[in-house]
């Protein structure tokens, strides 16, 4: 049976668009509701079932030098590479894709970075140059498809827990590319040119004064804060010091500091609040540069739920204030 | 102690609001994850439990002419008044409101709409007569909040089920009144207005027509249909055939035919995936009229969770086409 192409559908209204994945279309019958929770069984991000997922897009090394290895160009036989002593990270593409090269209405890329070989880790439990190297890889991948013109941006996002919609424990992130640039990221940048245009700064720039009662990490390129108009309990944002729109315009320096900082508030917020679900996305500059952007990361966790006054409304309800949330994240 | 007052911020970039609600701040210890959940107790929206909620502002009679009665301007004492014969619905202030009058920087009012006294039923299993009571009550409501002339707008949303953010059984609608327009109310006002100088029809108008694949309920006034741009699964937005910017536009013959119309639909879904949980929300102009706009419901049915990706992209993905779910709501 030939499997059907998704389709980017955009609303008719409103700035916002939806894959309609008709590719992993689902019968009505399977929302039945069921109130008990299966058990996981075979984990496919696991050494040694590396033949259950899609053939392998890269690997890095479980040993020094860590080195990035694309998979050979000669096996696209659908059969994984044995690359000999094991992995370190490993990227292929999601299963259940939401984009494909070959969708012309949903175009781009869906890939899997399952981030360590151990079924158990959380994030917050790897070492900080590993997390740099989760890091490296996700430069890696953009630049990568940086090579294919047709691809305008990249999305980088982590979902952890079953509440911020991971469907699989193994600690890893995903990555879709695609030929339209969301239209999120073309209003973010558009009020930050605003701000600049009103306050004579960009508003990343501004933010290290601007959240100075907030902030939770600091050090000489990088800073974290509880923002101001918080939508989520413990959101924290992860700013560069440098104006620099792409992760990958930052330095090996740089990226570190981006690894630490993640170690240390999702430890923070791992042993406070007994691993709870959130979600981290990348807000980057499309792939051509364009207006003038500044990189950063939100970390949001999924302590509550958005409800009907969220949607028909756009304002949303919080009840930690962030003040507090900076406080406890300090402690 | 004296009460904390919540403050809507905004955010620095964003057309996007919070409202940080520090009268119901809690310790971020409050947020560690528990893994069993407690079971319900005593349930204050129930008949005999009336003392348990703040002071009634009023009620619908339990039996002909069921009358709409305002609580007493007298009792504002802090009891409820003893109305004879039980109520049907009953109105009263949300004890963890959002908003108040007495917040200057979340000014308005919260109120919990109880549907009816069996602890039990679902909406879907009101006679559509007594939905078109409910329906009244919002429109009674909304017309008494519209006599404070700072109050500008009235969000008006039910959540049903515990994914669906609702943290009690008993059914119930929630209603929220601000000194503020949504941005979203104004998103949708300038979208539709754009649409119309270009189409030269209302999107609304013209949503029979392009719409007509995935209708799923008619009557003389209204339809309903799943929008070709679904971001939920089985999302249903409910539309007056009439162009009417508020719920309080309506005559009565149209409100029915919105009972009519949100009977039918709840029925299958609830009979269909054994009582999804759900959100609806009224999407209404504001009180003062203004720009022209057309009123109408949207039923978001909650069977997947946003994440990473949506937070980052303004991009959803759903993976049921809504042609299938409209056709699985019509058989």
């Amino acid at each position: 049976m030939p499997q059907e192409e998704n389709e980017l559908r955009w609303d008719p209204l409103l700035k916002r668009g939806v894959i309609i994945a008709k590719n992993r279309a689902k019968r009505p019958t399977d929302f039945i509701q069921k109130k008990a929770v299966a058990e996981e069984g075979v984990c496919f991000f696991c050494p040694g079932n590396e033949h259950l997922t899609p053939p392998e897009i890269a690997r890095v090394e479980a040993s020094p030098p860590y080195r990035f290895l694309p998979a050979p160009p000669d096996v696209a036989s659908g059969r994984t590479p044995a690359t000999k002593g094991g992995w370190l990270l490993r990227v292929f593409p999601n299963k259940f894709n939401a984009t494909s090269l070959d969708f012309p209405a949903a175009y781009g890329t869906h890939e899997i970075i399952v981030e360590t070989p151990d079924h158990a880790s959380t994030m917050s439990e790897l070492p900080a140059e590993h997390i740099a190297r989760v890091i490296d890889v996700y430069c890696e991948r953009t630049n990568a498809l940086r090579e294919n013109k047709k691809i305008r941006y990249v999305s980088i996002f982590k979902n952890e827990g079953r509440e911020a919609g991971a469907s699989l424990r193994h600690t890893h992130t995903q990555l879709i590319s695609q030929d339209v640039v969301p239209p999120a990221v073309d209003e973010e940048i558009s009020a930050n040119k605003a701000f600049a245009e009103k306050h004579g700064s960009c508003y990343f720039c501004a933010a290290r004064r601007l959240e100075a009662d907030r902030i939770v990490f600091e050090d000489e390129h990088f800073f974290a804060f509880c923002p101001f108009a918080s939508r989520f309990h413990f959101e924290t944002w992860f700013v560069a010091k440098r104006h620099a729109g792409q992760l990958t315009d930052l330095t090996d320096e740089e990226r570190f500091s981006l690894a630490r900082a993640l170690k240390t508030i999702l430890s923070r917020l791992d042993a406070m609040l007994n691993r709870p679900p959130y979600n981290f996305h990348l807000h980057t500059a499309p792939l051509a540069g364009g207006p003038s952007y500044h990189f950063h990361l939100e970390l949001t966790p999924r302590l509550a739920v958005w409800a009907g006054y969220e949607f028909c409304t756009g304002l949303y309800i919080n009840s930690l204030p962030p003040e507090e949330a900076a406080r406890a994240l300090r402690e």
